[in-house]
């Protein structure tokens, strides 16, 4: 099989584009109004992925992740391009790997407009694009002090999967199945950073650690911040023996759930509440933005000393 | 030296988007009328450079071929992201690779409004992004019957380069210091692109060798071609012990200069000579469109046998 050949058989699918696919380059229009958003991910074996993850799950969450940035500034995710090297066209693998890619971009009407394929280490780098009214992206540098800090979802599952996986723990088959679940296939949140323009100052998604991410945007702000240990949403562990370290760090620096951390006025709880029954997802306030800088998390009433703020791809 | 830190340094710089680097995604707006036109180029170490090469021709390079898809559509260059892959944080190497993307980048008025960077074996893939007015692209399908082929510059020097690296030839100092600029340095032709909007059919960048890309032409606009091999633009070689087969190998196939391959009517011919005056650059016709299919390179009258088409990646 040749390049061109596997490119035409597994990624070339109708898109909303002028030119898609097979030129030197894609055309396309932004609507009217509309700014366009613009996010780059690369996913690597062995950084960000086992080598033996099967090929779908590794093209569901390539995609996913590159979906999640657009949900973080409230874009109506669109199209992307998929860049890729390979060690060898190996047919049924990319076959898995594009129904996996083309999957997740299926459930957020994201069409797959250009790409290049090489040979080389296994490296998926997606570049997406999606839309915003102008001027109603949800940045970074947009939380307020007394705003509300809210999380989506649960924080940690796929922290604890990594951990069992290298023996740190051990849980049992129920718990593995679904925390592999939260590793391999994370549900971008793209319609809920839909519904967040009209609602938060500022959001982003949780991709290296609650701390970690969050600092940036009290860094962007200029503000500070408190956190209710027992308000962050944090996975059922019951039946798995953990320190309370281990937990802290999977739920405040384990990153790769992708759920939406976002600011909003105190006034937008019951708006935010309705929103979280309508999406069937849990929103849960967890702290409050403050004028004094830092970043605190307080458990009964103390200030945690847990200190690891995140993932440092280089540290 | 930390992640952000790296980022921070050696790739923020101001540009003319809304919002650049540092946020989930990048923000821009599309100039009314216009379409935005998106491309994207995987670089990888041992297939596309060799690792000794030096870090600021890698990131010119890197940067180059990108800007070249531009030209090919004739879009102006505007925007671009860089995701990459690197085996560690070495600064001095990332400060020159960014010297060397931002020359090429500054060149062609390209901002970078968007990265990501991770540890894994050394990788760069750019997404670049440009505007052309709604409807002017030069696509590859708009070929016709009876159009000239153009090319511009000289094809076949990076190839020489690279026989010359391989052992397979010889060249002389000087020859070889030539070469290795187009290697290293290729000089992308939007301004070539920009003024062919108005002047020619079709377009595309001659990256796999010019047989090899201009079949895709060909077979997009359901036509043939013939060319003229004494009119096709070669190294200068008096100096150089090089077989027929060698020449037609680096000049036919050998790709990688980066030079424009267009189709025009006849009729501007004068109009195409008075653009190569302007811009300083040879514009070589090299041939015909025709109705009937397949391309054949003319040499003495006689079809040349030369029958190698072109790069497959994974061929």
């Amino acid at each position: 099989m040749q390049e061109f050949e596997a490119i035409q058989q597994f990624f070339t699918r109708p898109t909303h584009a002028d030119l898609g696919i097979g030129d030197d380059a894609a055309l396309l229009q932004v609507t009217a109004g509309h700014q366009l958003v613009i996010s780059t991910d690369m996913s690597v074996a062995n950084t960000h992925f086992f080598a033996e993850t099967p090929a779908f799950d590794i093209g569901w969450k390539s995609m996913a992740v590159n979906v999640s940035d657009m949900a973080a500034m409230g874009a109506l995710p669109k199209w992307a391009t998929l860049a890729m090297a390979l060690p060898q066209l190996d047919a049924p693998w990319l076959q898995a790997f594009a129904e996996g890619l083309f999957a997740c971009a299926n459930d957020a009407g994201v069409g797959l407009i250009g790409g290049d394929t090489t040979r080389g280490p296994l490296n998926i780098a997606i570049t997406i694009m999606g839309e915003v009214p102008i001027g109603l992206a949800l940045r970074r540098d947009g939380a307020q002090v007394g705003d509300d800090i809210w999380v989506s979802g649960t924080l940690g599952q796929a922290a604890l999967w990594l951990q069992d996986k290298q023996g740190l723990i051990h849980l049992d088959v129920p718990a593995r199945a679904q925390y592999a679940q939260a590793m391999h296939r994370p549900q971008p949140r793209w319609q809920l950073g839909l519904a967040l323009r009209a609602l938060a100052h500022s959001a982003l998604d949780i991709s290296d650690g609650l701390l970690a991410d969050l600092s940036h945007m009290l860094k962007a702000s200029h503000v500070g911040a408190t956190l209710d240990w027992d308000a962050i949403p944090k996975p059922d562990t019951h039946r798995v023996v953990l320190s309370q370290q281990a937990l802290a760090h999977a739920v405040l620096s384990g990153g790769d759930d992708y759920e939406l951390c976002f600011c909003a006025a105190a006034s937008q709880r019951d708006a935010i509440g309705v929103l979280a029954e309508q999406l069937g997802l849990p929103l849960r306030c967890i702290g409050r933005i403050t004028a004094s800088p830092g970043l605190t998390v307080y458990a009964d009433g103390q200030p945690m000393t847990y200190t690891n703020k995140g993932y440092d791809h280089f540290a």
